[in-house]
């Protein structure tokens, strides 16, 4: 099969690569169904994050088991099935506690965006639909694997309640599904930090009450004048760099809660300015496989259309114009279809 | 009247300086009953945070209502008190969701290690106990002030319950006090890391379970080993330097939570090491205010005697003793009589 491979900045090939085939019994191999190119994507591919040699790309992804190993019990070829971007036994303390992204067999999938995808561990990665659903919903089902996951995560880690004052720092896939997630809790007011009309209309259509474009700052004093003065009960981290990182923790009233979800770089947080600005801090990579059976749900029974964040349909083998898209901020998210 | 006064590293005076009066409508003056010398009065004792001239000592207080302002309805001359080393109108929003240490309003109190005491804010600041309780109780309330309010709040931050297993890094009053505190939050497991023998057997009587006496990464080994390989479900950090604050981070389990009561000092969190640590993170200055009626309650009902925490008694003229004897760590905490 071919598959994709980013051999440095910029460079993102479709090429012959060796078939996935089951290498310990508690493998299974999929049919992908749908994949896409992730935010965190773009860090090695804009030279942000050293990889070394070429490095095949892709987490995100559902699709029709084709085989599985002899020990695995859960899922059957067949089956449609979602997982998450890490693997998990989803038995270990880790799992037990919730924190799947976590667990002490875990793997971070690196191999999604291509036709076939070997997933270690299928019992406690994989969570399995009733029916093959129709294909429409595919997309929406892609993003439980991790863009919608990670968003709800985002929102459940700042501890958002219905009645709940929410921002939302970063408009990319993540952010914009951290809207919809807060919106599902029952958040009141949901203010979005955004200054691209076409993400500030998406933010709106999931649930987002305001649009703040202003930054930094700037940013700040606006939340804080539209809060009372003092800062939202829960903010939601989805870009990961320091400035977004100190913009959240200073829109986050006394007491509040930051939920981080952008994976950090070059972040550094200064001790004594967290201590007095008193908020609760809680992130991660998202504990996916947590929300799979619930989002799945969602999903299927139509209550949410996540999907809705890909604005770039593209065939699988056109994938290095899915990078560009993205990272010239062309496109939200990119689906690619085999 | 005379009062505690610093002039640098190591020169603590007792000297003379204006009766302190009612200044603001909403401003009591009291007679304190006891005093003490807090670990935080240590760090510019010890020149290692740096101090604007000579400056009046103490925050930690209780004693006789001897006059209210105009504007003052809560408590009245006679009235024995206790109040929170920081101030609060207890009207704001910050205060209203329990941060009273963040009021709008917040100033800290400096003044406290002297016979008399003018406390802003009166009415938001202080509790009255029903009676004068009796003078032996009077170390026990003192606590309240911020110590064991201090401790108590490292054990709320740290979401401890009934059955958590809890580790406590830095054996200082304020630690000890964390012990006292994750006990009656129906801690099943209490870890102390100290390496006093002192303090390990006063962290035995107040409810450790459990003595570690290696530190950093020896230390974190330890814990990890004794918890199923996994970390504490909660882990209250009492100490306030990078070491501590990496050594809290890492005893606890993914999805645990770190509460953090130590002032910062020099302390940088890397945010990569914080995502993949999994844990939430909370503290700052603790909202006694928020702790005072129910911690008075449990003083005066004889559930809980933190007062054992003073292992050294003087009188106030003493105080620049009492500063030296804990420098050196030949007291605990010093507790000071006018």
């Amino acid at each position: 099969m071919r598959g994709t491979v980013l051999y440095g900045p910029g460079d993102v090939r479709f090429e012959d690569r060796e078939d996935p085939r089951i290498e310990k019994p508690t493998d299974a191999v999929i049919r992908i169904a749908a994949t896409c190119v992730c935010g965190s994507d773009l860090w090695p591919y804009r030279g942000l994050q050293p990889i070394d040699g070429p490095t095949p790309m892709g987490h995100e992804y559902c699709g029709v088991v084709e085989e599985v190993g002899s020990a695995v019990r859960s899922v059957k070829p067949g089956q449609f099935v979602v997982g998450s971007f890490a693997t998990s036994d989803n038995t270990c303390p880790n799992c037990l506690h919730g924190y799947q992204s976590s667990c002490v067999h875990r793997e971070f999938m690196t191999r999604a965006q291509a036709p076939m995808l070997r997933v270690p561990l299928a019992d406690g990665t994989l969570v399995p639909t009733k029916d093959v659903p129709p294909d429409d919903l595919a997309p929406s089902l892609l993003t439980t694997s991790d863009v919608l996951g990670t968003g709800w995560f985002a929102a459940d880690a700042a501890n958002v309640k219905p009645g709940s004052t929410v921002v939302v720092v970063g408009d990319g896939a993540v952010g914009l599904l951290a809207v919809l997630s807060a919106k599902q809790m029952g958040a009141e007011r949901i203010i979005a930090m955004s200054r691209h009309e076409k993400r500030q209309r998406l933010a709106r259509e999931f649930g987002a009450t305001d649009v703040v474009t202003e930054r930094g700052d700037e940013g700040v004093a606006r939340i804080v004048d539209m809060t009372n003065g003092i800062g939202a009960d829960s903010v939601l981290e989805c870009v990961g760099t320091p400035e977004s990182m100190m913009q959240a923790v200073h829109c986050t009233r006394k007491g509040g809660c930051v939920g981080y979800v952008g994976v950090p770089h070059g972040v550094e947080l200064k001790g004594e300015d967290l201590f007095f600005a008193h908020v609760h801090l809680h992130g991660g990579p998202a504990p996916v496989r947590r929300y799979l059976p619930e989002l799945i749900d969602l999903v299927l029974n139509g209550t949410i259309n996540p999907g809705k964040v890909f604005d770039l349909v593209l065939p699988l083998d056109q994938v290095a114009e899915g990078y560009r898209a993205m990272d010239e901020r062309r496109a939200i998210k990119t689906l690619l279809r085999p």
